[in-house]
């Protein structure tokens, strides 16, 4: 029987189970949702056992569990380790989901929950695809292992932790992570890199209380103009980053990614369209892709200071604040930029005004070559089933945890991602294409068959 | 009997009838307060009877009314009209008052009241000195009229037009008012000079939604970094305004005002120390009180946008917004200034952001020529009465009704005023210092007479 055939005879049946799974509201940032975290794990934990995996187990941590299983009968043959999780985001606002998030609802040929492909469903096809593989052919032409954590959504807090822990039992010759998208519909892609990131605040205090614009407007200080000049210091008038030395280890754009960047074909005028935006705008030399793919970025997230209310008040704020987060490239250091970011900010602090600079997050980028075997065969297998090959691509965003694994277990990252850009991770109605389901069981059997 | 014996025996009758209308919450601007506004005219009208004036009556407006009363017995001496207001502010935060607003309460020689001092306590020292007279000499030194309103604390939106209406009726050679301040206890002023004021507000939008900075960042413009840097280009670095043409009709300092300003030795390093700051700030070559009495300011009062909630969020904020004033003196008008501010903000739009921009509030500065006989004689009565002659000041804040009245009657505004500058006017726990109370009477008296 072929594979189609064995996955079209149970497209029902794995719908149901997938559903069951996504029943549970798994929100790991919720503390009241603890019970249905671990629910989701066992869950997770008995499918992997009924799928033929071994050695499962639910592994505690300080916060949420990790789910193991492995399948290590194929010696000679390369070791895979899935990554992924069984955590899902909060769902507010719960009004703007027209079906509820966890009651899981197929129309127009699509999966609608809070988890349909961020990231359940996605791993359900690794599942699934091994049990497919085990059934029809009673080995597996690979060792595998599955890692899946129940804290994506949160930062991963200790998935390190266990990695560390753990090296040689999760020893494996590729991470096989299918937590992205496809470029469009039938547009195939597999990421080669992933930006890092680093957020900071600051506050500037002016005053200990705020004054009276009539009596002391124009004599003193005033928050909001000091930070409206710090925070203008951190660009210069073209977009680039102002930041003495926020470029310097940036790897510079080979001519070999501009033309991978070339391939996208991507269409600047629609997106300018579909955002209502004027007008494009960043580093001067690079088109959209490359500018979110290759390039790193400073962004205010907010700012805020002063009277926000109705009409007027003629108020000289003593406070202001901004919230800040960078996006970093290549071999940009997350702690180096801090730093670079916080001199910056010291030595253009207005008169009159005093600086607080709080550090925050920390996470490097992830890069890998394309023309590592291991992707290469990727890339044949969704050409097998897509009838396109996938396209290595540079995304704009940031899975710190990818950077750690492949860092850790010193194992090539395997980015095969199989939602796509519009199905509303993070927001109401996510759902999962099914065309996707159907097609992402397929390439994953297809790509463990090839190694 | 002295006029000094005659108001201490009167002194607990006057404070209680006082007190009777500081009972009343007469705030202009809650509506449900509205009768409350309305017993307080009457009060007023009723207690002016009491005192012999004649021809008293309220006048309905469009919104709250305002009292007139007269007294016009003295054939070929000046005629002067007294304006004040009889509506108060709201009084949040109700926690931290000590007493409640509206149960006025004499403590450490003060009367705690809302409208203690702003401006009930202060219109009716002009009350009880016109009654004092005819009591004691049968008849009145000049003409008076009272003119009492009750918008002041709403911006007065329709004495300008009972003004326009009643020219004749109202013509007088002075305006005396008490509604400001001594300098500080004892040291009795006379403003020549209060800033006029335009108020605006600005938006910026850069796209239709906000965008992921992952997804996005780099590559699209920010309304933060567009509102930044439009802020920014509206001061140079060292304070000034940098909006073309800004100080163009802005009298110069004159050394006689220098002189005037010299003469207050006000004491830069005990305000610095007072509110905190690490330095004073704003235009160079002026000192504090010259920026604040005699310049022009542009504030920013409020500046938001994006993520203000606890953490990070990598958001790119689709608009940000500001809202601004500013204080003018001398020649500025401020229909003329908020177009320059429009003009300069257009030009300076950047790349990428749309600004819309709401004109506010337009109220003109006031100033007077301090060698003027009638502010001249106000002087020497405080002179008799608090032994000190009063110094002629410039105020930074704004009370547009007196450049308004000053205007429309062509005569000059006497500002007479006998508050404190820490009575909490406009915050909890108003109130209003019994020796200015005491003082005040006999000044008015001793002004009266010396016409």
């Amino acid at each position: 029987m072929s594979y189609q055939t064995y996955f079209e005879n149970r497209r029902e049946q794995h719908l149901n189970e997938l559903k069951e799974w996504l029943s549970i509201p798994s929100i790991s940032a919720i503390s009241q949702h603890k019970p249905d975290v671990n629910r989701a794990a066992q869950w997770l934990a008995d499918t992997l056992k009924r799928a033929g995996l071994e050695n499962v187990s639910i592994n505690e941590t300080k916060g949420h569990p990790i789910v193991y299983a492995d399948h290590l009968h194929a010696p000679g043959k390369p070791t895979i380790l899935v990554y992924g999780h069984y955590d899902v985001q909060p769902v507010d606002p719960l009004n703007l989901w027209q079906t509820p998030p966890f009651e899981p609802d197929v129309r127009d040929g699509k999966l609608f929950a809070r988890g349909a492909t961020d990231d359940k469903g996605q791993v359900f096809l690794h599942i699934k695809a091994v049990e497919a593989i085990l059934a029809e052919e009673k080995e597996l032409p690979v060792n595998i292992k599955f890692c899946i954590e129940g804290e994506e959504e949160v930062s991963s807090p200790n998935l390190p932790i266990y990695l560390e822990q753990h090296q040689d039992k999760l020893a494996a010759d590729a991470v096989l992570i299918s937590d992205t998208s496809l470029i469009e519909k039938g547009k195939p892609a597999i990421s080669t890199g992933l930006r890092g990131l680093c957020s900071l605040e600051l506050t500037i205090n002016t005053a200990n209380t705020d004054l009276h614009s009539g009596s002391f407007g124009g004599g003193v200080p005033n928050a909001l103009h000091a930070i409206v000049t710090l925070l203008n210091s951190l660009h210069d008038v073209e977009g680039r980053v102002a930041v003495e030395g926020f470029y310097d280890d940036v790897a510079p754009l080979s001519p070999e990614m501009h033309a991978e960047f070339e391939k996208q074909q991507f269409n600047e005028e629609k997106l300018k369209q579909d955002l209502g935006l004027t007008s494009l705008f960043g580093e001067p030399g690079y088109t959209f892709v490359e500018r979110v793919g290759a390039r790193p970025t400073l962004e205010i997230n907010g700012l805020y200071g002063g009277f926000q209310g109705e009409g007027s008040k003629t108020v000289i704020p003593k406070e202001a604040h901004a919230k800040i987060t960078c996006r970093l490239v290549a071999n940009q250091n997350p702690h180096d930029i801090l730093e670079k970011i916080e001199r910056h900010l010291k030595a253009n602090v207005p008169t009159g005004a005093v600086l607080t600079f709080y550090p925050g997050e920390k996470a490097f980028a992830f890069n890998i070559d394309p023309s590592q075997p291991m992707l290469q065969k990727a890339a044949d297998a969704y050409e097998k089933v897509y009838g396109t090959r996938a396209l290595f691509t540079k995304d704009g965003g940031s899975i710190p945890i990818v950077e750690t694994l492949s860092r850790v277990l010193k194992a090539p990252a395997v980015l095969m991602g199989f939602g796509l850009p519009d199905e509303n991770l993070h927001a109401p109605n996510e759902h999962f294409n099914l065309e996707n389901f159907d097609k992402g069981l397929l390439t994953i059997v297809e790509y463990l068959r090839s190694l």
